[in-house]
């Protein structure tokens, strides 16, 4: 290839065409049309506007609102101060712009048609919530609120189109960020490997600090216009431990949209991904990235759609739910005891994701560029270095965690009990530590078995697929263990609190299992800037392969994204065990929501009745099926990306020879288009089976006279899918993610190198897990935290 | 390969050498030394004076008793018929006799190891059940019945002794019958294709009777010296109505000898085919079964112990441990209503299988030889042949079943019970019918979904993966749906039986599900007479292959094994859908016997407790890992084929032109050796998890003040392991099945046919498939109902 490129002549003076066809659409949604035509200074503007008026409110609801409140200003702020800096990077010679200006064209303009589908769906989602909501027949529970029907309706409805559009300005902002880092870094490359590190280090910070900052900030404004609003706390109306119930819509907003950016993001990135190597890599030799290619640009730009906004999208529902389902064990328990201030227990995971945004901003700028430039430095591992970064952030949060169990967990009716919630938080950060430390075990080539799955390479492609699924399957063990004593311990812990209720039973078990669960995710703003690392590290490296950059500009990129790679597959382990700990959650406060609604004591989903075991065989049946169609979207895709590239080698013969640009937007317009309409299938299942299986056993109680049958075999299919979803996305990730890198040992001279049948083989494992890990894996994280939220939001149908 | 061998020499006058290092060995249990010592017409007289002794205990136990024991013993006789018919065949020229005595020789090593491991572990196992039982504190059932602690742990020693002797002689019968038609398949097809389908069918009609037969009539043994012995319904003893849970031992017997002999079986089998075909077919060229390729014979002898032995011993702790749920929450149910008469209820199922059993063999003798000899007919299709002989015996059992239902169901407190328990078992009949349609559809290439994975071959190795994967995964929704409302719709029968308890509430609803599973298994006989088929018709294909017959002869056992394939697809979806059924039974027996042991009320298990909820997290994890190693030992048993292979290929090039013998024997002894060490670690697993968890959680809730907590969590845990279970093995049987399917469609000649790349990349999902539907698949089946006996016996560890 690369006697090959000397004489081809490499010009893009043209911008490829970027699907036309999309452009041509213009009736977006408005809401996208105002927050795509508004330029990033008005926007903060309208935002400290906003902050303002919000802050007036929050000052009449608790000084931790308030401290909230100004936390959030202040990353927004340093985010702003980010942004400069990156943005002030230059973006390298005009070949990178243009590509750069390619990829941002294409992943801007499938983000566009994507959203506007989704909020279209979204749209008929929330009339159907504000229906449900207006015609269901009044519950005690509302009476005794004084909340009336229409009220509860709109204020659903309204948590609900907020957290969806929050999570759409999380994605878009991953993705705005991702497709202006991608060029600076690749031009930095040219200069210093640590100049490129730091900025797409600091890109991916941006990003995590404005998708953390805003689930944080925007939980906190729905808590304080509610409190104010329902005039919470004051005689005859509802109570603040009652409060968190009615922000559940928000996380279920975030997670629907969440899901279908997952999805669709998903099957693009990976569908170009396959499609791009099976025909490149396997059957034409050219290397990855390789200009000739005509799949390479939708590759790149699936990088940015795929990973970037999706994922920004992921974690921003993540620690949504999280918050709202710690706030709503928060209140129950405070109730239940009888504290006297109940904000503390409930506004205590608020505080933790503020201070999450404080360690993690301290340990982005830990992370600087070179002291010395005048002396020429050997490439530092950049892995070293953010792990350094991570050190920092997670001494800071251990200690800030100790500062707020003390600050809002302690209680007079139980002095030691922030003491044994601290110790939770402590749990919660070492579930981190070890799911990270588990997923590298199995993912990096420096351990025995991703060793051991390239060894069986060597005997074919059969045997390499078998032993992958093998490792995939075993994988889940040891992260089972691992978040089965952590659920024990922080219980128990929690339990032993001192707290107790009425009777004089222990109550504080699963606020204890909360408390982990943040403590887990109390980093989670670094965890999130090391994972939108790896895609700006990616595309950099596309960008500087395309344009022909000399070797040793590559072997930066290249450093980078190998580390990438490691960082996506790592957090990828973490971001499985906070949606354990956090689905467990939500399943306990759809029990109390249940209960809160029907006003019956609603402890126990008994798997011994054979309706509620059905249920959890088709919770665990939806993971399957979900899992199957997500995976084959991506194979269909991709056979359809494969077909058009041969035919664009076989019509255009001067393009193997650089004599010829190849199509690269038509490519980006076959994978947009099947990827918005493969996206629907999977989503559409996750949405609508839970609230038909829900509403069918509902009837079936009916008629057969079982009351709450409906809500109890949700339940049971809510419990067995997280059980099976965990399993299998741990599966996909890990399966994915070792095949991945065993193709990347092979390829770094073992077992024969680059071009044996050794590495056919292991690139037919690489190609399997694509989906596996890419698409499938990290939609069933999004899903199993959508099915606990829209089964609260929804649990009037069941009842 | 046509044109090489009509210049081979092809002889074969040497036998093969078959492993010495394990002849040498002379120390296998005194057991099995007897067992294979004695002579067909001993062992017959020997069966004949025992059934005299217990006949004598029957007849003062019921009349139902006498009627299941003359059945089973004329099945016995019919049995010897089919012996001696079959036998009487001849067994054709020398060079197929000395072919099929090397399978014979290798079988039976292997067997005789195997087995002599097994019977190790039983004993270790039997001494450990011993001790338990003999040390556990009094419990208050114990003493209101009447049992002695040290005569409660003798019975159930003796039973499980039973249960594992049983299983192991089923198995051995399967092989038995096997390695003897094989060869007289051959013989036959020589001469007339409809004569070789009727031997086979006999053969596997031979097993499948003693299997049936020898399940019904052990625990019908086990029950009358039970009554007899224990002096029960007597003053101051125990009720009937307990009697049946004295018989778990005898399931947990039967499935621990089960599961590893799939496992085993299962890895030998499909180590030797895998390893086989990757060099064999993938990389030399040469067709399936030549005997140029070293691992052939270790392929042949592997369909006899993988699929003949170890589906006997299967089909075997099915049946039993299904009658004996059945039984247990029959007797159950008598005792809530009071029924004056509740023999029939606890011997229903002995008559439904004994009806099998007459109804299965008029089914099989429906399978005739051609009437005219003399005029030559085209080649029937044999899957009609089949499929008549099944209708003739599902029609069959319709009736049958009907009149038990009225003969033994009919009481006088609820008139019209019996016409909904028949109903019920219409259920369970259309269940099953359901469940081998849907099987048939997911892997039969007639139908779209094989042809759609044929055409994602096309576009590589990789797309064929990710289309086989998503294809099992996905169908896993249909079976899910049919057994969910085969369940609901049972329970509802039952429960609307009109038969209620003292306090009037319904109480048949469980029953109603057994029923149901019993008419699923109502055709047990037949259908196992179908499985058994396959590798008879598989084997002997190969003798064929081997022995260098003409063309027209290698078609008859072409069509025979095709047909072979199909059936034991289907057959793998009936296992698995009764598993199901069976598993939930267990479960209710299980909580049942806890409720019993423990003198308290046990009917919930409630999963929002967080240690329960670790229990269904461990369970389902136990399904994962299980597969994991079920599916890398055979990944890693090939790897040592594929280098054995390769290497005598290497060593001695005059393998390829005929001109020497390959060393057979080293390849069976090496995929013997490796998937006897390979199957302790799965089925260890399988064995010792749930007695070690359910013991840690005792203790945990003896120190945190939880009572039945080891007794709850492993509820939970065998509830999610029973779910997980059923859809992985439900995904790697269909996935496994619908591959070899789609390579078998390209080789008709679709797609570029039999070398083009398209067959490559099938090859590859052949290859993935096999360890999934021939080892961990039905590995599975094993392991749920293992499970489900294993806590019934192990209860007083968790209490």
């Amino acid at each position: 290839m690369d006697d090959a490129m000397e004489n081809g002549m490499g010009s893009y003076q043209e911008r490829p065409r970027t699907f036309p066809s999309m452009r041509s659409k213009s009736h977006y949604p408005l809401i996208f049309r105002m927050l795509l035509g508004i330029n990033a200074r008005v926007l903060l503007v309208l935002l400290l506007l906003i902050f303002g008026a919000v802050f007036y409110v929050g000052a009449s609801t608790s000084p931790i609102v308030i401290f909230v409140f100004s936390i959030c200003i202040i990353s927004f702020f340093f985010s702003v101060y980010l942004t400069k800096w990156v943005l002030a990077k230059d973006e390298g010679p005009p070949e990178m712009v243009q590509i750069s200006e390619a990829i941002r064209d294409g992943a801007e303009g499938f983000f566009r048609t994507q959203y506007g589908t989704i909020s279209k769906m979204a749209m008929v989602l929330a009339l159907a919530i504000l229906g449900i909501y207006l015609f269901r027949s009044t519950t005690p529970q509302q009476e005794s609120s004084g909340l009336s029907r229409s009220t509860s309706a709109y204020i659903t409805v309204a948590a609900f189109l907020l957290g969806a559009l929050c999570s759409g300005i999380a994605g878009y902002i991953g993705m705005w960020v991702s497709v202006r880092a991608n060029v600076r870094v690749s031009s930095a490359a040219r200069r210093s490997a640590r100049e490129a590190l730091q900025i797409a280090v600091r890109a991916g910070g941006l990003s995590a600090i404005v998708v953390v900052g805003m689930a944080v900030i925007g939980v906190a404004v729905l808590y304080a216009t509610f409190y104010v609003f329902l005039e919470v706390d004051s005689p005859g109306s509802m109570k603040v431990t009652d409060l968190p119930l009615l922000l559940v819509g928000y996380g279920f907003g975030a997670s629907f949209v969440a899901l279908f950016a997952q999805l669709g993001g998903g099957i693009f990135t990976k569908a170009a991904d396959v499609g791009a190597d099976l025909v490149g890599k396997v059957e034409q030799g050219i290397p990855e990235d390789d200009p000739r290619n005509p799949a390479v640009i939708a590759d790149l730009v699936g990088d940015n759609v795929g990973d970037c906004a999706a994922r920004g999208a992921d974690l921003f529902e993540s620690i949504a739910a999280e918050i709202i389902s710690a706030m709503i064990l928060g209140g129950t328990m405070a109730q239940r005891c009888k504290l006297e201030d109940p904000s503390g227990f409930i506004l205590f995971p608020l505080v933790v994701h503020s201070f999450d945004l404080v360690v993690s901003s301290i340990g982005i700028l830990s992370i600087r560029g070179t002291r010395d430039p005048g002396i020429i430095v050997p490439i530092e591992d950049p892995m070293a270095i953010l792990q350094k970064g991570y050190s920092v952030t997670i001494v800071l949060a251990v200690l800030t965690f100790g500062v707020s169990t003390r600050w809002l967990l302690y209680t007079e009716q139980a002095p030691s009990a922030w003491l044994n919630f601290a110790l939770c938080g402590l749990v919660g950060i070492m579930t981190a530590y070890a799911f990270v430390w588990i997923t590298k075990y199995y993912t990096d080539y420096k351990h025995e078995p991703v060793r051991v799955l390239a060894l069986s390479s060597a005997t074919g492609h059969g045997t390499n697929i078998i032993a992958g699924v093998s490792l995939g399957l075993e994988s889940t063990a040891l992260p089972v263990l691992v978040i089965s004593i952590a659920i024990i311990s922080a219980y128990w812990l929690g339990n032993t609190s001192g707290l107790v209720d009425e009777s004089g039973s222990p109550t504080g078990g699963l606020f204890g299992t909360a408390v982990a669960t943040m403590g887990m995710l109390s980093t989670a703003a670094y965890v999130l800037t090391m994972d939108m690392f790896g895609p700006i590290a990616d595309n950099a490296g596309g960008i500087v392969e395309m344009s022909q950059q000399p070797e040793s500009v590559r072997e930066i990129t290249d450093v980078l994204d190998a580390v990438g790679n490691t960082t996506k597959a790592t957090t990828k382990g973490f971001a499985i065990g906070s949606a354990a700990l956090a689905s467990f959650l939500l399943f306990s406060a759809y029990m109390d929501e249940v209960a809160s609604f029907a006003h019956v004591s609603f402890k126990e989903v008994d798997i011994a009745i054979p309706e509620v075991f059905v249920g959890g065989l088709l919770g665990s049946m939806l993971i399957f099926v979900f899992s199957a169609w997500a995976c084959s979207a991506v194979g269909r895709t991709a056979q359809e990306v494969v077909n058009e590239v041969r035919r664009q080698f076989l019509e255009r013969p001067g393009i193997m020879e650089y004599q010829e640009k190849p199509d690269y937007g038509r490519c980006v317009a076959i994978v947009a288009s099947a990827s918005l309409r493969e996206m629907i299938k999977p989503g559409a299942l996750a949405t609508i089976s839970p609230v038909v299986i829900g509403f069918i056993f509902r009837l079936l109680g009916h008629y057969t006279g079982q009351p709450l049958l409906g809500a109890k075999v949700v339940a049971s299919m809510l419990m067995f899918a997280t059980v099976a979803g965990i399993l299998m996305a741990l599966f996909l990730n890990t399966a994915g993610g070792a095949w991945d890198n065993a193709k990347k040992y092979i390829e770094t001279g073992a077992l024969g190198g680059k071009g044996s049948d050794c590495h056919k083989a292991a690139v037919t494992g690489d190609t399997v897990g694509d989906p596996f890990k890419d698409t499938a894996g990290p939609s069933l994280h999004v899903l199993i935290k959508m099915l606990a939220t829209i089964t609260l939001v929804m649990a009037p149908v069941f009842l």
